[in-house]
């Protein structure tokens, strides 16, 4: 996989491209990450990237040409891109999103810092429009490198136990059930009884309890399409019941 | 205010602290943002962070103590720090959370990059669990970096202009509208005539009405909590008519 990134702040993506995952999965060739300064592409002498909105008001607007132009350049002829605009009127993004673009060749993902994107740019040139979320960051730069990670991570090659991903949150429809460690005690807290009593059986049904419960608390909405067994509608009749005692 | 960023990555943090606004925001003395190497608190001679699962099952659990320990070395007597775990099973980031973020002294970030946490940390030690979105993500960082660079851009000294996040998307409630600058034709595609008018009054009302039609037709649920005044009733109504005639 081919990923081009255009940006006015290379610097900021070498900490992130340059460790952890990514890093792993450019030694392996399992992708080829590129980030582009498009200021180069302004097609003018001051290198101006950006100008004041048609019909007046606050902050600037990003021109069309630089977008377009560094676009062009990063294109390769023998696959089709899609070209990515991260901005917060975008597609809200998803796991699904994530494995979708995980079978494409070339992501292009354009990053902009200014109150705004010239419309042409929406219009003719993005194929997407992905926001990470209902917040507001300075640019879009930390939203592409979220985007990428969680694309690269599922690419074939790059989790070296190709299960690993399988135990991944909202794979199952719900949120993972609680996990301790060694040691036993730390501080006064214990780890439960239940998980050192070596009866496989009850644990799994613990973990499938507590997955459940905490769903259930904190992300009703992920039921809303998942389907209950008839085990998993008493449990939640439990904690209606536990609920209403306690407050 | 000051940030602490417990992480085994510190290296995937130097472009985004060393660049834009996160790097604006410490020359200015609005912020003070340290990465901690949590490894270094680990309490045993291999220096290990994570154990297997008491109850089995695949992945790494990270161990309570080097979390803990870490969490005290950077704890300042004079401030209550908000203790931040990213996780998917937090609760979903919003801008009403930066906002609320932004408010604090000392925010202190936990940052993973394992099948999950021994639950006491999360029992005992943090005091916010927080999501950016239902997508897996190899670790925290990226997560953590999000979070703070939407909480920094909000501190008072930190953005030129105070009037700057003013005009940000969600501000208002809708999407914000299209926004065009020059050339008023780039390779055959035109600025909207109305926008060049200089008649303000109409500038206005266009904005406001492609606005509502870009979160009518992008994000609906947007709407759930917008009053809407008369003409923008009648402006939905015209919505539905174009959409039933083009289908």
């Amino acid at each position: 996989m081919q990923i081009d990134v255009l940006s006015l702040f290379p610097e900021m993506f070498e900490g992130v491209f340059g460790s952890s995952i990514l890093k792993k999965a450019q030694e392996k060739d399992a992708v080829s990450l590129k980030v582009t300064d498009f200021r180069a592409f302004s097609g003018n002498k001051h290198n101006q990237v950006d100008d004041y909105p048609y019909g007046g008001g606050a902050g600037m607007v990003l021109k069309p040409e630089p977008l377009f132009r560094a676009v062009e350049s990063v294109r390769d002829d023998q696959k089709t891109p899609r070209i990515i605009l991260m901005c917060p009127q975008g597609e809200r993004y998803t796991q699904a999103k994530a494995e979708e673009l995980a079978k494409e060749e070339h992501l292009i993902f354009l990053c902009g810092h200014y109150e705004g994107y010239d419309e042409r740019i929406r219009e003719f040139l993005v194929t997407d429009e992905i926001s990470i979320g209902d917040f507001v960051l300075t640019g879009g730069e930390l939203a592409a490198m979220t985007v990428i990670d969680s694309v690269v991570r599922l690419l074939p090659e790059v989790l070296g136990n190709k299960q690993s991903h399988i135990g991944d949150s909202f794979s199952t429809g719900l949120l993972e059930h609680p996990q301790y460690t060694r040691p036993v005690e730390f501080e006064g807290m214990m780890v439960p009884e239940v998980l050192r009593s070596g009866d496989h059986a009850k644990i799994d049904e613990w973990r499938k309890k507590e997955s459940l419960y905490r769903t259930w608390s904190r992300r009703p909405d992920l039921l809303t399409d998942y389907v209950l067994t008839e085990k998993e509608q008493q449990w939640i009749k439990e904690f209606v019941t536990r609920k209403n005692l306690d407050s």
